[in-house]
């Protein structure tokens, strides 16, 4: 594949791609080494950027978008969220899963960092959408037998990993300290050692996490997250609003990476903003998820690029907080990086992850700042064809069986009406 | 015109409208009147709403979108937008203004409440996209002659007052209280009680504005602005962060209107949120604006309302607080009326101000709540069609001129990096 006549930081390039790696990068006045009986793309002058990664979701529950909203957090999830949830059945979340992943394939995501039940239905509608993605053996088991989860939890494991896909990274995922026993999170930690893998957890939402903790087990969250051996180079932790600087450290010290959601924080009052001058001081690696659709409600990094950039300038009264590149490279590179995924950048040797922009968008007009507008402007409809591991999976903002996608999940929806 | 099939709150209806005004509402099915000679737009069983009116912009500070961001505001002001802002001529303004109204049709906003210089060029460009629009005479006078500003204002008054364009409201706009002197000050307030004309102002934007205030003039902001006769209820407020509870009470007994301006509050720290509960208990007529592209950087008043509901969440520690409907109401309904505008409802008797949606796209599936997914869901590719006066100014996504508008806007913007 060659993406030929691509504008590169303002350098129309062509770009050679084989293996989903990007193996050179021409100027196109220069190049006279274009192969036509390889398959071509014209960017035409189109600005090409690198993808975004979503480093935490729960992507099946775009079917609830909108389904309740502007409630306090308990009767939200006891009343309304849990009873929905309860109706889903694995074709359900395969379709939802779909959903999820036309509306980030559309905004720019190649990869999200999934956690949600059904991970057979998760990983059919991913693969099928040709999307990267991290699947996770999710478990919360408060009042729960735990040697049955920790069967489920072997088993899963052991019919996920002899599945060849490789766009595909398994997760082990405690739900959070609070609904998830100290048993089972001993265990999580012991077989995420012996098996190599990442793990994925909400920590430190509300302060109510903190303050519990503290009261119950004598720890401050992140610590007590580390006893178990929680905290590794392969941990992704979703939220950390409510973390002081030891906690920090230790994240830092442990190279831990953590998944900033600020449009589900905020709509959820979690009270405090994420504090990013202080994780960047540490060292900690910051990444962008975008949570799930009934806290958010959708599933665009550009939009919440710019919660998270704007959020920073407003809670820590400092307007040249989180710049617009830098926001963007947490979305992207970070994101990559976290993973350990060589994306995030258009460059040689690097996978062939990356958007052609549309051209002439009024909201990407007049153009003196490819990062500002993606970041402070653009809304969904700026991206014309993204490419993942080299494949190109929208082609001018056409993705195959979208249709049927939309038309599935509405039916689903009518259940939760009934 | 009749707009035929329009969904409305579920309803499949036909909508009557004559001069501008929605004289019938019939249910689909039991209409027998429909007069095929009229003009007829079937509107597919795709769901009508109210369009949105900004009551707060600089709309030809579009053309400097992205070009200066992430720095602190005085230099951001003095070293980049103010020597850029000198370099426009009357021309310039006529195309950023085309600018500014196309991304505002196209995300569904009809009204606009502008405050730019070039009055001539911005009369121009809003009445050729047919948009409603208050147009002000604004000044400043630190450092310059007040006699010549008030010669200049009334020339301008008595050269747009003879202007015949219904859509058009006049605006006198004193900057700011920290910008206008007492002298000019004064004759604004005279001036626009005899004239009985709309006021547009700046107020209470940093915390500095307020000590200041009360330091040189004995008096807080509001009270100082009201001592001018400034406070009435054809005056629009933007910003009204830093209002203490007596300076709420004041401009609720005036009955002035607030514009409130979430994304550029945030992205320019102005230190403080929005007090939406307590404007609401004094019930203060509040409404929203984008601002400027050079603070925002868009226009998309989606966004705004995202923004305005999630930060006052986020802020006031209550995610029930400015819900999805009461959001969408104020800017909507609440902004029409602070204009006199009988609009902001679809029903018997009202402006035929409306959108028509795009049905069956990604972010507004399922489709449980239109509130909620205009709200928190979608980005800016939402509306398919917009009424204006009973005008159709956009069909089915199209505006007459619009890749002109994006070309000259392109080339105006060279001038800004030589």
């Amino acid at each position: 594949m060659i993406v030929k006549n691509a504008n590169l930081n303002g350098v129309i390039s062509d770009i050679f791609i084989k293996n989903g790696i990007i193996t050179d990068i021409i100027k196109s006045e220069k190049n006279e080494k274009i192969d036509y009986s390889d398959i071509i793309f014209d960017a035409e002058n189109k600005i090409v950027i690198p993808s975004f990664f979503n480093t935490h979701t729960h992507s099946a529950m775009t079917l609830l978008r909108g389904y309740a909203d502007d409630m306090p957090l308990r009767p939200w999830l006891s009343e309304k969220i849990w009873p929905a949830e309860a109706k889903l059945i694995p074709e359900d979340i395969y379709w939802g899963t779909k959903l999820a992943c036309l509306e980030m394939i559309k905004t720019g995501t190649t990869f999200f960092n999934d956690m949600y039940w059904c991970i057979d239905s998760i990983i059919k509608a991913a693969t099928e959408m040709n999307m990267r993605f991290a699947v996770s053996a999710t478990f919360i088991d408060i009042g729960k037998d735990t040697d049955e989860l920790i069967k489920e939890l072997e088993d899963t494991y052991k019919r996920v990993s002899i599945i060849d896909s490789p766009n595909m990274i398994f997760t082990v995922a405690p739900h959070a300290i609070y609904t998830v026993s100290e048993k089972m999170l001993k265990y999580a930690g012991k077989f995420a050692k012996e098996h190599d893998l990442f793990i994925h957890t909400h920590l430190s939402e509300t302060k109510k996490e903190y303050d519990d903790c503290l009261k119950e087990h004598g720890m401050k969250p992140a610590f007590y997250l580390d006893s178990f051996g929680l905290l590794t180079e392969k941990t992704i932790l979703a939220h950390c609003v409510w973390l002081d600087d030891d906690e920090i450290k230790l994240i830092a010290d442990r190279g831990a990476t953590v998944s900033h959601n600020p449009i589900s924080n905020m709509k959820l009052s979690v009270g405090k903003a994420f504090n990013y001058r202080k994780m960047k001081q540490a060292n900690v690696q910051v990444t962008l998820g975008t949570d799930g659709c009934s806290s958010n409600n959708n599933l665009n990094m550009a939009e919440t690029m710019k919660f998270a950039s704007i959020l920073q300038k407003f809670a820590y009264d400092d307007p040249t907080l989180m710049t617009a590149e830098e926001c963007f490279k947490i979305a992207s590179l970070n994101g990559a990086e976290a993973f350990g995924i060589k994306a995030g950048k258009i460059e040689k040797g690097y996978e062939a992850d990356f958007l052609v922009l549309k051209s002439n968008i009024y909201d990407m007009v007049p153009g003196f700042n490819v990062y500002s507008d993606i970041v402070y402007s653009v809304g969904n409809n700026f991206v014309d064809s993204v490419f993942c591991k080299g494949k190109l999976i929208m082609e001018h903002g056409k993705i195959e069986g979208e249709d049927e996608i939309i038309s599935q999940a509405k039916k689903i929806s009518q259940k939760f009406l009934s």
